[in-house]
């Protein structure tokens, strides 16, 4: 290990200019960090440590050694004169075990500066390196959590990012000959997805959701007792996305002693912890608690390492993750791993939207080189032709027109995350453009949440947001008829009160407030109950939009049985998932032709159903296994 | 685990009449052993114990306590006044450990009497438990060593027993809802079969074999580096015949710390160490030795425990174990196991001939219950058609016939197990019956000692056999044109020599003496080369099979070249697999119909060629995994 860091060193030091001091190497999980006295001569010159970088295969940090540091009182006074005061900085802050100064700013755009030249110039003036971070513009629990969570425990954090380090560059013990995914959970179904790539010389897992429509906890968690997994041998997990079905587990393994990384977004990073201490809540609250705490999503935070779209980065001796955008919800990743000198690559594409949305771009299709593809299908199914994204909006807009005219409200349950701010936009959108009635837009449960972190990372969002959130200055999600409930006696109030649309959770109508609204809105004929996303097999959501009419539910140890009788309307084409036309044109898109392709998230009917069509279109050999199984990918 | 014994010692108790004095309740591996002062009480009973055993589903052994133990000068004399001369008994030894007299006699079946009564007879005059062995006909140097090995480490032997029986007897922690194969070697291939069988409370492999052919290591044994695989948690492993690419790395895992059970009949135990032995005598002498040496293989003896075909045995917490005839050579099985409390039953057959031969009768179709079939496919690519037994023999003497008229020997390579030993009976029976000239047959290699076990074993033989053996007294092994090859110096002799037919090993020209005669014999066309079993890729019988007329051979690090003009022959119609007829026909006739067929053991096309021909044919799901793939089966 220290070998390893030795020669580091060693050759940096010869390629670097003479007059460099370089003070300390170090591992900072799969970066190496250069601590030197004089930072200005080298962030100078970018060239020379991208070509270092480049030919040791390694991403490099320059930061400057602790001798050099600026005071920080004088150091905060240097940044304000530097950075311009558009910029709107609304902390200051150190972290002195990185040597960072942490620049938190409404423009962070202006903290950067043109070619990164003001945080340069920070940098040549104070010594610090600049983290440069955005002031979400509606302010967010989650992510001043975190940021507390990350300034608390700076020291231990480096102790886990330099062990880390240490295990990803230890080089390979053996020939990356082989490569393997056994299926832990999600497959020929949907719900607690989970998978574990392994070669020679890795384990890494994919995902670790729950199924939170599962009856019990052998349905609803990951087989994780399958006999290759311990948690040991773990090399790191991947989340795909924020989704619980794709990461509502993972505080678990931290319970149970995993020490290792999680790689994922930022928006996931934040989304993941917001959605998790929420299930945790809601599973304590109706008697039934998880088998951990919102300790461990603490703890979970901190082994997170957040990377951005397009980056690569050494996740252990034979693994290189590159992440892609999935166009999902916000923040949610294609997997690109590439195994060994060249041996293969695998994509995971997670859950994908291969068509832009109001909210963010398409999937990414352009890969270097993809042997294995393990796509979703969602919505794989011969019959899963939805439509197009155009007409459910209208379609949204009449049964919307219609209830409002009656006098009735509107209920649509949703996924916190995604499908909420997809709605909301398109809502904005119609109501500014007066073709709906200018009602109040109630927002309860974490939607709110979810929609700050949302504002907070415009930098994920599509184009078309990021131009009216830069350029027009005007950030659709702040505008007036969005009303956040903040109190449960509110809901009364609403549920008696005037015509208006209700956005709320849980999006299957699994628990959450949705719930409370449905028991008490759906009664009457006037109101509207709009499903805008899957309904999974055995959740209450689902039997409704079944057509049940009669509705039993276990409340305080009894059973109360409601009538729907509500008018229930399902509009399928503001999913984001690709529906089926999709998932085969996005195969077929692929800038390379992979050897073999693994359906997955579906179904079994409609895992199965995409493999068979996928192989009669392409001649590309696709595989459907089970949970447990382990199908061989090199 | 003492308790569970407790609660065993007292319903055997409670059960037994109040005059028996239980003395002790032991384990001894998969059987329960109880040791008593009135031992003749008991076995008078014989219902009772059975009923008993039957109720716990348990095996239970009665053996009597060391108080009661005729002194063992006294025993030898009432054993020969009790049982008949005509038995001839040639050796009478103790076990004091396990309290058995061992009883080695000519003619077994006389010690026992009918219905047992002699042996019966035995234990209440003497108090021992007769354990009564066969005298080899042809002595037996393997026999002998195992025997001994048995006798010297009884004590051992019996803590190891009562271990595992600890651990079999244990109890379930999970339930059994779920059971998985992985494949560890032989699947779309042929050599280094080896599987494993998980269950949420147990690790069972089958078979674990060694690639001959293999041009390294890595091609030569099986993935033991699996994730899912480990020595700790092994619960045991079952042999399914002889032959090394089943059996050939199984010192390895002794080697490496395994303590755990091997299960296999007894003919495939005394033939796997003869084989093993020989295996690491040539890797050795070719100065290629192995991982392993034959320490291991007098280790894995003492771990060894042999069962009967249609014996129901425990082999953990949730799989109990039956042999059934496989009719590939002498001893081997296919193995049905049961899973849970009748959650699933999976059968792998192993090497099967679903056809009787002379020497052996037809694989068993018939079981209770079979969900999942593993089964092998050598010979199930859609050209596979063999002809008959029949054919096969008339085309071998005709061939033969030709070389002894022209002048020309006869060198038929073979397997020392199996194909050597059913030409032998076909050619005894032609020449016996003045069809083929009188000419010596030599044997050369293993295939004698082969033999002497095949003599010693002959219950495990074909009907026929038995009936010369057992009533007409006549065996045709000592038949006398047979002429052990005993000296290097004596092949000069018989390749110099007059006419003659030579068996020997091995069977594809990978090592061995086959090798040199070939040498010797390939440059004069009156002689005669004749393949009679499979030749693997990358073997030199398949080179010269496929025509090679220049074959370069590595000596003494030099590159010699020999020139092929012998007569080059090859009879499928021996082989001890079923073709592809009787692969399919066995499908057919299976008195229960798999919901799932996994093919293995045989060349990629075959495997799939077979496993598609079956979902054709019989609309059952078939599957055709890669190495180092799992499987689920339940």
């Amino acid at each position: 290990m220290s070998n390893i860091l030795e020669d580091i060193k060693k050759t940096i030091i010869r390629r670097l200019p003479e007059e460099v001091q370089v003070a300390q190497v170090e591992f900072e999980g799969p970066e190496v960090v250069i601590y030197t006295k004089n930072p200005e001569i080298i962030t100078e010159k970018g060239d020379l440590v991208r070509n270092i970088a480049k030919d040791m295969r390694k991403r490099i940090i320059i930061r400057s050694d602790k001798s050099v540091l600026l005071d920080p009182e004088k150091t905060i006074e240097k940044v304000r004169e530097i950075v311009p005061e558009a910029a709107e900085i609304t902390d200051i802050s150190f972290d002195e075990v990185t040597c960072e100064v942490i620049i938190v700013s409404k423009k962070p755009g202006l903290v950067i500066g043109k070619f990164g030249v003001t945080s340069r110039a920070i940098t040549k003036n104070t010594g610090w390196a600049p983290k440069i971070l955005r002031t979400p513009p509606i302010s967010s629990e989650i992510i001043e959590r975190i940021r507390n969570v990350n300034r608390n425990n700076s020291k231990e954090r480096k102790k886990i990012l330099q062990t880390l380090g240490a295990r990803i560059h230890q080089g390979t013990k053996h020939d990356s000959d082989w490569a393997r995914l056994t299926s832990m959970g999600g497959f020929k179904e949907v719900g607690r997805s989970c998978m574990l790539l392994q070669t020679p010389n890795s384990r890494v897992m994919l995902d670790c959701g729950v199924n939170v429509a599962g009856s019990d906890d052998k349905s609803s968690f990951p087989y994780l007792n399958v006999p290759e997994f311990n948690l040991e041998d773990l090399d790191g997990i991947i989340i795909s996305h924020a989704h619980l079905d794709h990461c509502g587990f993972v505080p678990f393994l931290y319970h149970y002693g995993y020490e290792g990384p999680i790689y994922c977004t930022t928006p996931t990073r934040d989304l993941m912890t917001l959605l998790q201490l929420d299930h945790i809540d809601i599973a304590h609250r109706e008697g039934n608690p998880l088998p951990f705490t919102s300790k461990h999503v603490q703890k979970s935070l901190k082994h997170t390492i957040t990377l951005d779209y397009e980056e690569v980065t050494d996740i252990s001796p034979d693994i290189k993750l590159t992440f892609h955008d999935a166009g999902h919800i916000i923040g949610s990743a294609m997997s690109h791993m590439h195994i060994g000198d060249g041996d293969h690559n695998i994509v995971y594409t997670g859950d994908f939207k291969f068509e832009k949305s109001r909210l963010l771009g398409a999937a990414t299709h352009k890969f270097p080189r993809v042997e294995t593809l393990v796509m979703e299908s969602t919505y794989g199914g011969k019959d899963d032709v939805q439509p197009s994204r155009n007409s459910a909006e209208k379609e949204l807009m009449k049964t919307i027109y219609r209830t409002l005219k009656r006098g009735g409200k509107v209920l649509i349950p949703v996924f916190a995350v995604g499908r909420a701010q997809e709605l909301m936009i398109v809502l904005e959108e119609y109501m500014t453009h007066g073709m709906i009635e200018e009602v109040p837009i109630y927002i309860d449960g974490m939607i709110w949440e979810a929609t700050a972190i949302h504002t907070a990372r415009p930098e994920y969002l599509s184009k078309d947001l990021r131009d009216q959130i830069f350029h027009a200055g005007r950030n659709p999600f702040m505008s007036e008829p969005f009303i956040k409930v903040r109190k449960p006696d509110q809901r009364d109030d609403i549920i008696d009160g005037k015509p208006a649309i209700i956005l709320s959770t849980s999006g299957m109508l699994t628990g959450g407030n949705s719930v409370e609204y449905f028991k008490k809105l759906c009664d009457d004929e006037k109101n509207t109950l709009i499903f805008v996303g899957y309904q999974s097999e055995g959740s209450l959501g689902r039997r409704i939009q079944k057509g049940w009419k009669k509705i039993p539910l276990k409340e305080d140890g009894k059973t109360n049985v409601y009538y729907v009788k509500m008018e229930v309307k399902t509009l399928s084409g503001f999913s984001g998932h690709s529906n089926r036309r999709q998932l085969m044109e996005y195969v077929k898109r692929l800038t390379v032709k992979p050897e073999k392709i693994i359906t997955c998230h579906g179904d079994q009917y409609k895992t199965v159903d995409l493999a068979t069509s996928i192989h009669r279109s392409y001649k590309i050999e696709t595989r459907t296994p089970l949970n447990l199984e382990a199908t061989r990918i090199l």
